[in-house]
């Protein structure tokens, strides 16, 4: 967290606002109303709302958030953004970088798949790739941004990027006004910091997390963001070590349960959007459908369950073989 | 055609009758709007939107017209329903059958791909793959059709499909009444006489179809319809030797041109629909974004862009591959 920056979440009113100051540079993504049956699930479940923002720009939300933050930061250094990313908001910051054309300087771990890697180099950053997990290419970044002066567009714990993931959250309540319950992959919290600062008590946000990557979770049954262990398939986009603390608090007020699900139910949830649906998603796109679709959660009775299927930076051919995903 | 069925295209009223039939067993399927420079397009070109019948039940925007025909029939014969088809139809004709409870028999040729098989199949209908092309597999149909009874469910030349899916232009008018112009890609002509069927006079309705299919581009400068010989990379969705002379009909009265493009067009625009939305679509489902991105369709000052991107039953992996596609 850099010290010039609100110490608290943001509120509706910092993600409204952050809404129209990045309008013309993101695109407002479909909804698509799903019966239960057609995702094998009972009747009682009732329609299930799918927020489609695999198919925003970069392929996944993370433009939201990086545009709210360098367009938040009145005139840009010299020496341009860096960011450390697990791949999708490093593309973020690449492409919004080239867009207000500054430079871009991106760290991303080994574990980084080569779509994201393409997609980084793409958008004319350069590219730093090195260390086991997000949390060691986060330190490089710090060391390097230490020297350089650029901007350090967080990948999660600043109150400007809530700001911008939660515009996802403003724009599914104009869609789907409906909803009682809203199914949010988590990583370093990000974008469930932003959604459930959003909608506040008005909807119930459930965290999905994978096994494998227990961040939001150990955090809150510990009371604090701690470190923990991560990997498994989605950990190149919900590999955060530990919860920022901006979105612990949001999840601390608002949060009512977060889910594990195994990889093999986000597999599932992979293949099952793609037959269904003819929509292709990495592992952490599909790792919210995952938890209705495993029974994970059960919806209560009544509810009107909304989920994010956030992320499609993949090989594409990958998510029929049961492959890295990546 | 079938004796019993009207012998004129559907008018708007017919489909607005359609869609009310077959709501509860179609999926409403989204827009997304992209900025022009998104698909390296000039700004003046001004925004496109996609209208995403990808995302429709069984891959393609078939049910629409298999289920209004097959709602339309009255009680539907104990021997079922029996299609040919490229697949796309087939598939939509066996999902429609399922859901209905009746058994369905599909003929698709040789050249139909591995994922439109197994979508049949999985539909648990009977399939009967054989014949060099859709002609030949729409042959052998008509045959076994008349020894068994069952209900013949055209790929586009019956009043009721042409309804159905005309639908999909009513739901766009809903969704984008600002547009002036909309692409449709042509095969048999199922899709494009329902869409021109629906907006008459009041949007500019294109057609495109590969050069290697070129049925009705062919059947507008001979001024009837005619066969051709089909080939290329969308042949098994767009492969249809002869326009369907309902369409015929509409296309006659309101299709402004009938344009050509390349399959190295159609690849590009598959490419490009990953890239900028992680899209997979078919080579028939790019087709029409195609003229757009080639060039082919240059759109005049002022005009309001609808794109229908209108079927993905492929192989995920081959859209980046150059592949067969299928």
């Amino acid at each position: 967290m850099s010290a010039d920056l609100p110490s608290t979440p943001p509120d509706a009113a910092a993600i409204r606002a952050a809404a129209a100051r990045i309008a013309p540079w993101i695109r407002r993504t479909p909804v698509m109303t799903l019966a239960p049956g057609d995702l094998g699930l009972p009747p009682a479940t009732g329609p299930v709302v799918l927020k489609l923002e695999l198919l925003q720009a970069t392929g996944s939300f993370k433009p939201r958030g990086a545009f709210n933050r360098m367009l938040s930061a009145g005139s840009l250094p010299e020496a341009g953004v860096i960011a450390a990313s697990g791949g999708n908001h490093g593309a973020a910051v690449a492409y919004a970088a080239q867009a207000l054309g500054v430079k871009a300087e991106i760290f991303v771990p080994e574990i980084t798949g080569a779509a994201k890697v393409a997609r980084i180099r793409g958008y004319g950053a350069a590219l730093v790739q090195g260390g086991a997990s997000y949390d060691e290419a986060r330190q490089a970044c710090e060391a390097r941004a230490a020297e350089t002066g650029a901007l350090m567009v967080h990948a999660y714990d600043q109150a400007e990027v809530l700001a911008g993931q939660g515009t996802l959250a403003l724009e599914l309540s104009e869609q789907a006004p409906e909803l009682t319950h809203v199914l949010v992959a988590t990583g370093g919290g990000g974008l469930i910091g932003g959604v459930a600062g959003f909608y506040g008590e008005a909807v119930e946000v459930v965290s999905v997390e994978p096994e494998g990557c227990p961040t939001l979770f150990t955090a809150l049954r510990e009371g604090r963001p701690v470190p923990v262990e991560v990997g498994g398939a989605a950990a190149d986009s919900l590999g955060a070590r530990q919860i920022g603390r901006l979105s612990f608090e949001v999840a601390r007020r608002s949060i009512g349960h977060a889910l594990l699900v195994p990889d093999q139910a986000i597999r599932a949830a992979q293949k099952k959007l793609w037959d269904v649906c003819r929509l292709v998603t990495e592992p952490g796109g599909a790792t919210a459908l995952a938890a209705l679709l495993s029974g994970a959660f059960v919806p209560p009775e009544g509810a009107k369950v909304g989920v994010v299927v956030c992320g499609a930076n993949t090989d594409p051919g990958s998510i029929l073989e049961g492959g890295p995903g990546t």
